[in-house]
């Protein structure tokens, strides 16, 4: 086995469950909260998730890290994409500089972004763009195989390193997004190959494609598919053949999280199929995810089911770039923040013994 | 015309509509920000709300209010909540102290909290709570009217002075939220007499009813509907005959936003009853309202549907006190940031050239 491939897999194998213990005694807590049981809703079940991740039951989340992976797509010459490739490379720089959509509202959040190159089609020049470059953009899938299985490897191991050089940094949630023309192309492909799922059914417009645009996606997709056979148990061998960098550098930053044990959190459909990518790795990243916003795209249903995860946010965004993460990072915040600073029914002053009938039944599972 | 009901009739005499000027100068500049038309959603469709209400296209909502309005409920006598009528006045006080859940996450979002006594039963005798108290509680629904035409004017004027103070104050956006037991009871029958839709349709369990405590308060609600007759056509009348302080204040503060042309969050269940109480009262209201979670407590999905309106969280939640709110006012002042700060195609170096076919199935309708 080759040297990157061999690094992942020791790491997957030392990734940990979450703390059952830490988690039980949040739910604890939450329960001797002043308020009826159960009604901060999702809030109170990320703020048990993120015990379980950290191993501690008081948590802050104030530190936050935004990882966009930019790389191009090879697949973009058979016309599936509605903006010309040279855009990946211009909207990496403005990224970079804060003044993309993604940018905009990382700001807006308190999260810092650290933008990626991991094999744009272009020269970045631009100090504020982590070079780890593979290479010029990927091959055709229609054609054949994306990359090779090393460098697939290489590019889940930069987004593993990306995810802990955040948390040495101070990060205590990261985001994973992406920014790659052709990149709704690569992942609805993955998810086909991963679900056994048909194109129509995984793939949508991306930026915008009319219906002869999105009738020459599926085309491609199906040939893509019929062209590499990937193998619907080998994530690596999926993302080698029929994904892209970014796509592998997502993957490697969720595992990245779980390995640091801080929880991660997905924007839209690239970034869920690449957490699905992660999970069919190593099933224990599951535990560690946070689903940020219901992407408009055609395809993240499919993933939010397979992954059994519910996004906190409905805003029918589908921009990418890791838009819907900073948001999310605030909610998963907030979520913490009531653990900590709620008082409790002794604290509020208030005799609880009027919730008994509650709590009995829900003993009771009803 | 008694003089309260006087003066808010003049007040919604004088509610302006939204400026179409502005709301389309912030589209057309949506259109030109570098992304696919669209991609980014909800928050788009804010921006350009809040450009309405404003009058200005660039905005900011950094200043954040959050007005709780806390009233007891003489429906409790009749046994339809969980918990016992002395919470009221606890949780209004370790609300004013940031102890309760939307005091947390208040605090996390950086909103100011305002807590109201519009009709305490005790003294609440706490600095940090605001004194317009109309009577210790109101009477009991089921055996005639809660309080006076007079009285309701009188708490809607008070929450509409609450808005404005608040606005004088700074505040770019509001909220408001409530604290009462009862009130998903008088607010489910609010909802009943204004749609006609029945108890059944429109009550839920709120803190937590057992079967039988569900079926004491839809027995209740159909009483004071009986007993009561309340006008649909008279949001004024439902409110004083089946509703509440709290309603009616609620109420009033969308009224206040709208009138000071700032925009105004709305909560959960009771928060989305008085916005279609304020609605009722002046139609042109609704364009300033924004709705920040879809509440988990029966009857949400209802009053949604009469307003048109969509929330932007979804997390289950059904705490009540404004909890929905700060969140959602985070993300109205990150959709403005994006429409301020994001790059148009022009700055980001980018040809939107290929953008032309989208635009154009679009101006087509399609």
């Amino acid at each position: 086995m080759p040297d990157h491939e061999k690094k992942l897999e020791e790491i997957l194998n030392n990734i940990r469950p979450v703390d059952e213990t830490a988690r039980e005694a949040a739910r604890a807590r939450q329960a001797r909260l002043a308020k009826p049981p159960g009604s901060l809703g999702v809030l109170e079940d990320v703020s048990v998730q993120i015990a379980g991740i950290t191993g501690r039951v008081f948590n802050r989340l104030d530190e936050r890290a935004l990882l966009v992976f930019c790389a191009d797509n090879g697949v973009v010459e058979e016309g599936v994409s509605v903006a010309p490739k040279s855009v990946t490379l211009k909207q990496a720089k403005n990224l970079a500089n804060g003044v993309t959509g993604a940018g905009v509202l990382a700001n807006a959040a308190g999260v810092r972004v650290y933008v990626y190159d991991l094999g744009i089609d272009g020269d970045a020049n631009c100090e504020k763009i982590i070079d780890r470059k593979i290479t010029r953009g990927t091959k055709d899938i229609a054609a054949g195989a994306a990359m090779t299985r090393a460098q697939a490897a290489r590019a889940v191991l930069a987004g593993f390193d990306a995810a802990a050089d955040a948390v040495k940094n101070g990060a205590r949630i990261i985001g994973a997004g992406e920014l790659g023309i052709g990149n709704t192309t690569t992942s609805a492909a993955v998810l086909a190959a991963l679900t056994g799922k048909s194109p129509e059914e995984t793939a949508g417009r991306g930026g915008g494609l009319t219906d002869a645009g999105l009738a020459r996606k599926l085309e491609v997709i199906k040939t893509a598919l019929a062209v590499n056979e990937p193998d619907a148990d080998d994530a690596l061998d999926v993302i080698s053949k029929v994904g892209g960098y970014d796509i592998a550098a997502m993957a490697g930053a969720f595992i990245g999280a779980a390995f640091a044990r801080v929880p991660a959190v997905i924007d839209g459909f690239i970034s869920i199929v690449s957490a699905l990518c992660a999970v069919r790795m190593e099933p224990r990243v599951r535990e560690y995810l946070i689903a940020s916003h219901s992407s408009c795209e055609k395809g993240y249903g499919i993933a939010e089911e397979e992954l059994g995860i519910k996004p906190m946010l409905d805003l029918k965004m589908r921009l990418g770039e890791g838009s819907g993460c900073p948001a999310a990072m605030l909610l998963a915040d907030h979520a913490c923040r009531v653990l900590n600073e709620m008082a409790t029914f002794d604290e509020a002053g208030i005799d609880d013994g009027y919730l008994d009938v509650i709590r009995k039944n829900e003993r009771n599972g009803k």
